[in-house]
């Protein structure tokens, strides 16, 4: 029987979901896993929730930060986010899923490079000519109204299915929010939940 | 050269910090460390963060409650709080502090009562009958104006030192949040840092 891939759902802003994104596949590859990368905007969750942007919250914002540049340090990864950090990565989510729709590892290749240049070089990933170069699209393609509905329904399925936070895991349909919750995640894959 | 206790913060209708609460000390005993443990109101830091209370938040709160059970059944320890959880556990925190203010490790066998009452007996610690019936205090003592003044500077001091979370630790001033961070504490402690 085939086993269910790990679904890896993010927003491109979201330092936690860096991180996440440099370990997820390893995990899920040890359990025999494939991992299946879904985009979607943090914003449309935190209009259901109230909740802010940690970059945009007191206490948090300096908690967040000294926490990031910690994890990096830890894993021995670069973090060196642009000075304009949280983009709004609506068009690097478009982009995505213009991607995905012809050629699903093309999708995965460019959010790794989004990753890359957001979290190492430093370079602002809300910007749709930074987008563009990393893509490799047009802005005809990006803007395509069907891309459009595509990308923002997948915001939709994430609130739909409980998804508020970024990174968040299923695994089997189990739910795990959060950067932290890996070992939990290898844990689960492990015992076949509990 | 004495090591420096690990500051174990909490509210205590925090469902986190109850379940932080049975594995911090033997954490710190690991590595020749006392607790030192800081009730605070957790509202405190919220009213600066603007963040609610999970119970009060949707997605949030049906996460949280799944998550909460999924970490009982994984630590094989009980996890039934009262019909009214969350409680505003303002009477127990100044029990706590006026039990500490004589007896430190009377306020601790206190804190661990409160604890079980409330997540494993189910009653509501934010009732002052319970919290006197735990404490064998009377109303006059938690209701001392010195207690309230003592335990509102520590909910302040809790803020001023950046708190907006519970549990909080500081392992040699390191702000750690989350229950889900003590095994990055257990690395924090046996490296000395990174």
């Amino acid at each position: 029987v085939p086993r269910s891939p790990v679904e890896f759902w993010f927003d491109f802003g979201s330092s936690y979901a860096y991180f996440a994104s440099l370990e997820i596949e390893a995990l899920a590859a040890k359990h025999g896993r494939a991992v299946v990368w879904r985009p979607f905007m943090l914003g449309a969750a935190f209009a259901v929730t109230g909740a802010m942007g940690l970059s945009r919250t007191p206490l948090k914002r300096e908690y967040a930060g000294h926490d990031w540049r910690r994890i990096g340090r830890l894993r021995g990864v670069p973090y060196n986010p642009s000075r304009t950090h949280p983009p709004i990565a609506l068009p690097t989510m478009r982009a995505f899923y213009a991607l995905d729709r012809r050629d699903p590892a093309a999708a995965v290749r460019f959010a790794k490079a989004a990753f890359e240049a957001a979290y190492v070089a430093g370079r602002d990933v809300g910007d749709l000519a930074v987008v563009l170069e990393l893509s490799g699209l047009s802005a005809e393609a990006v803007s395509d109204p069907e891309i459009k509905t595509l990308a923002k329904a997948r915001s939709d399925e994430a609130i739909g299915r409980g998804v508020f936070g970024s990174p968040w895991f299923f695994v089997d349909g189990e739910p795990f929010w959060g950067w932290d919750r890996l070992p939990m995640i290898d844990d689960w894959l492990t015992r076949g939940g509990w």
